[in-house]
């Protein structure tokens, strides 16, 4: 076995012309794609319409190519996409298909993934133990499925995490019941992120409590990138992990940014992967990075290093969109390349206002 | 004689608090200051009203001190201001004066400053090769003043170009001579820029004419920092060069950015100061950074090497608010300084895309 | 015949549940919807993918109680969506029908609309007279096909204006031969409203010249609503007006604002359709309304009324966006309703900083 | 007495020509000016630098005027100035002065102001009972000092809001303490608003508890409008009111928006005033209104008469600006004028979604 994986720039969020190419010419069958995990030039905010145009597009692409229909893809294949697309990032799509070919080679691990979903949640488990329970226990079970060695293998687990409708009347009932409910993107986000923690055992499953989740920062994951999304009642799930069984030449590592530019952590995963990152990646070397992704956020305390930053007080733009040009141009700086997915929100992920970095690179 | 320069963070752009606690303690006097150079937390646009909140506050801050008034010191101290601190720039002001006193260091060149302006412009003139003469002549008698071994030891020319003000009937009259006016400030900037081209030998005097001002991008200086201010008369300039008869501990050098994310021009800078560019600097090395600038824009023709970025077709936000987060993180990426003066709109500043960078630096 | 016509609410640009309802109830039939213009909660500017979509959603929607294709639909159904929902704005659709039923009532005009298209336009026609000959002479036609008995019966003219792809190349080509393209969004809008006004005779057609488009103010036409698409070969034309031989209960008048804030214009409409306008309309009255159009812009000139606006100069809005949100609520101060169609760039659509408003209305 | 009152307008923030030119003619002096209340072309948000650079300003002015100095200026009159000009709102400020002279007309209320300030906050009273009743007794006070005869005659209470700085030590204690703190804008607003509510007898003084402050927007005043300042200890109040025996040609009225197009509620203060508001008022009547306040917000519950609006859910504007936009272009469809005075964040101004609405005019 082995992950075919391909970074495809992008014209427009509906532009899936190069991935139309790839499966004309025969490279991999549309049957074989596990996920296409996309930035769009939206705000990233809630009115972010250029998600959803997408995946509907790229569920369209692949269904007429499968003969399948967009329910069934959409059902099948991870589409995710992030809005947001600020300072130099380029918009574009990683597209991982699983092929059933690929020579392990011994002594040398390389990158698996694997795609799933918790059980449903009820929307008072939301943001609580319970979630961060089910969500560990789900990542664990994909870890075995891949037959991951050690938790050190994981490098990126993304999470699109549940949000179950809820009416006014529960929520009230929840309130008046001395549980309000937790049912909203934070929670969920912070829930997801520490159910990986726990999975990768970087926090401690009798660490959590429900006053720690989206409150005490200390506990955080070094792998997690998650998201949210109203109306899911399930938590999908997409492992990248490094395995010694696995073919093919792609590798994966990761690292934790202390701060918003701690610039040293992300050369260090660099070195890992085996390049020399004293200077700016040359561009043969950028040419082999297949994927770039980072969570973090603004500093909510005000300030990076004791200087203050504005990126929460200037009312005219997204703290969002300025610590998204800001992380996205530190691995710009460092790798060359400005096709990197960034996302924001990052509760539980890495220490506050900083964030993991995972960087999935071929080999030479 | 000796420049001390010194960064003070602000709180906003009305807090002078840090200059007058410098002031109170005597370590400069107000008649010594010749430029306050400040980043505020505007937006940097037309309606940015905070540099000149800006301007007010420090020029009765120092009307105070000098027991003078808030006009006199307008006339008598350079206070620019450049709106703007996207990302995760930290507001700061960069306060400059002139000592009379500093042992020059055989074989070693300080940073030496010269205020100077050129004679008023006609409407007519600005932007036209009457504009790129009459600042290369001024500039050139600023180098004089400063007995410029070189103009290699010319780092940085701070420009506040001019726009005469000019009434309908003026540009109507021009229109219909075959001359129409180009009294704005693209062309107020970027004939000021070609005019220290001109002065430090970058560029030909002959080899400017009307047509390539604002248009041919092929000439440009790499010293160069014009903005342009409507109602000014005569353009503002300030020269920052290494001389060998003025000591103290400051030392500038710089660079051009190929593009908006060339970091190896900005190594190449710290390496010249004597830093290890390897690595991100360290807080000790970080702290020996006075001042560092730099000029870009978002690349006119909409992508940064062969990839598509959005910072023009976005209209939810402002290029120069991207170009600024994205230029000013490089620098971050590589010093650990957030505190940075980073301007936009920089025609013939460097190659299209790219842009000068120059960095103040105390020496060991 | 009648035209059926129903304002629908929606959630989000992809939300076709009312329309579903009314396909499901069989109300109409796919078959018969003629077209859907919808106001979608994007930016209205280039990077609005709200409006791609809802044109995929509808399609979709259609295609499928249709039994037919997305592609199929989008050739026969107007299918046309302005980004843009400021201030109060509801999103919405219209979506309209023709059935063939209803009786004419002796002595009263009821809306008829009908759909075309010009002919393929050249790059080098496009904003110059040709385009606004061949789109008069559609329009011409049109009105002739729904038997209009004088211009004053026109209504509304809604455009999507061609803007064929063009090359470098020819650009170029035609700027040495001192016939520079005009193939853009200004030009082609202009040259549509300009097509609208000789059709319905409010502009003489020997009046336009090359040298008039998009320059010459004083020419405008009353009912035209054009926008434009970037790679659209040939304009696309929706042609409303009130017709003798149609029944059905919906009537519609047009009045034309002198500026902004010209009430009173939209008063006289309401008044023409039986309406007391000394009041805002009551819900009663309101429930009647069953499309409300305008187009204007922020005043170019940077005042209204001898008041100074600041549309233009504050860079962090777009002026587009405030515009939408002023001329949306003059209509819902007057009528009660938010549901709203207000578009902007609105060259040759009534005088210079006001612009035409329609109104259709179902008769008690 | 009488009050002397115009509306000048500006060219920028710190634009004082036209007051200057007032002083300078001998209209009025400085020193019987008691409140500049202005609108400055700001985002109106926490990095509205504007009205801080108009306060500035308008105080030199001022105290050249009086040969007194910024600080005194600062300290006797009222210098309020509301960031935020969206859509046709025209930047301007309205002076008062209080003449000594001016006949009472027998049978007939003009315009009185006063002015006054609460005694200093504790941070533990900020948006609790204690500020509700201080701020209801100093509003009173001011209502004697004028001779109101009766609460009905009070038509606008402007009131800039307490927020003593407070410690992150004092913070935590109040939370521990479980009386947690409510020193912030929204509970200083809040509790000013119902203050005045008190003072009117709008409600009962044994109505408020602090469980209602911020919470039941039930209750609320009709003449509010207040907005609060971190650092201010005490809370500014300025009454406007029609009494007897003042003298003049100025009268107010107000009423209450029910939601933020309730076209109604301004034309029955229009008519109260005396104007035929069944139409827009014509030039010469619209001259006669010197002030136009009011206060809203876009409706927190997401719907304006059952139709969703975007206010809230654009993530790219922000809500304060697109709802000040609707409610300028509602009450200048009305009057015919854009220099109006509406101001945002509205708890207990008014119901829920809507707002009181207060205009001063001259009568003829």
């Amino acid at each position: 076995m082995r992950i075919w994986a391909r970074r495809l720039l992008t014209a427009s969020p509906s532009d899936c012309a190069a991935l139309q190419t790839v499966l004309d010419q025969g490279e991999i069958e549309a049957a074989q794609v596990i996920a296409v995990i996309g930035k769009t030039e939206g705000n990233g905010g809630r009115n972010d319409f250029s998600r959803e145009l997408a995946v509907r597009a790229y569920a369209d692409c692949l269904a007429e190519a499968a003969g399948s229909s967009r329910e069934a893809i959409e059902e099948q294949v991870v589409l995710s996409f992030s809005g947001g697309t600020e300072g130099v990032v380029s918009p574009h799509v990683l597209v991982l298909a699983r092929l059933d070919e690929g020579t392990p080679q011994p002594g040398s691990k390389r990158l698996a993934v694997a795609v799933g979903h918790t059980r449903d949640f009820a929307p008072h488990e939301v943001g609580r133990v319970a979630m961060v329970q089910e969500t560990a226990s789900t990542v664990r079970r994909l870890m075995q499925e891949l037959a991951v060695a050690a938790p050190a293998d994981v490098h990126l687990v993304q999470i699109k995490g549940a949000i179950p409708a809820v009416s006014a009347a529960e929520q009230h009932a929840a309130a008046a019941a001395g549980q309000p409910l937790r049912c909203d993107m934070v929670h969920s986000r912070a829930a997801s992120a520490l159910g990986v923690a726990v999975a990768t055992g970087e926090v401690a499953s009798d660490e959590i409590t429900d006053e720690r989740i989206a409150r005490d920062y200390t506990l955080f994951s070094s792998v997690a990138s998650c998201s949210s999304k109203p109306g899911l009642v399930r938590s999908e799930i997409v492992l990248f992990a490094n395995v010694a069984h696995y073919g093919g030449d792609l590798v994966m590592a990761h690292g934790v940014m202390q701060d918003i530019i701690d610039a040293e952590a992300v050369r260090a995963v660099l070195t890992q992967l085996g390049f020399d990152a004293s200077r700016q990646l040359r561009p043969q070397e950028t040419a082999r990075l297949v994927g770039i992704f980072a969570k973090a956020d603004a500093d909510p305390r005000g300030s990076v290093r004791s200087r203050r930053h504005t990126m929460w007080s200037d009312d005219d733009i997204a703290d969002t969109r300025h610590a998204r040009a800001v992380v996205s141009t530190v691995l710009a700086t460092l790798t060359g390349e400005t096709a990197v997915y960034v996302s924001t929100r990052a509760e539980h992920h890495g220490p506050l206002g900083g964030g993991p970095v995972a960087i999935l690179a071929r080999m030479p």
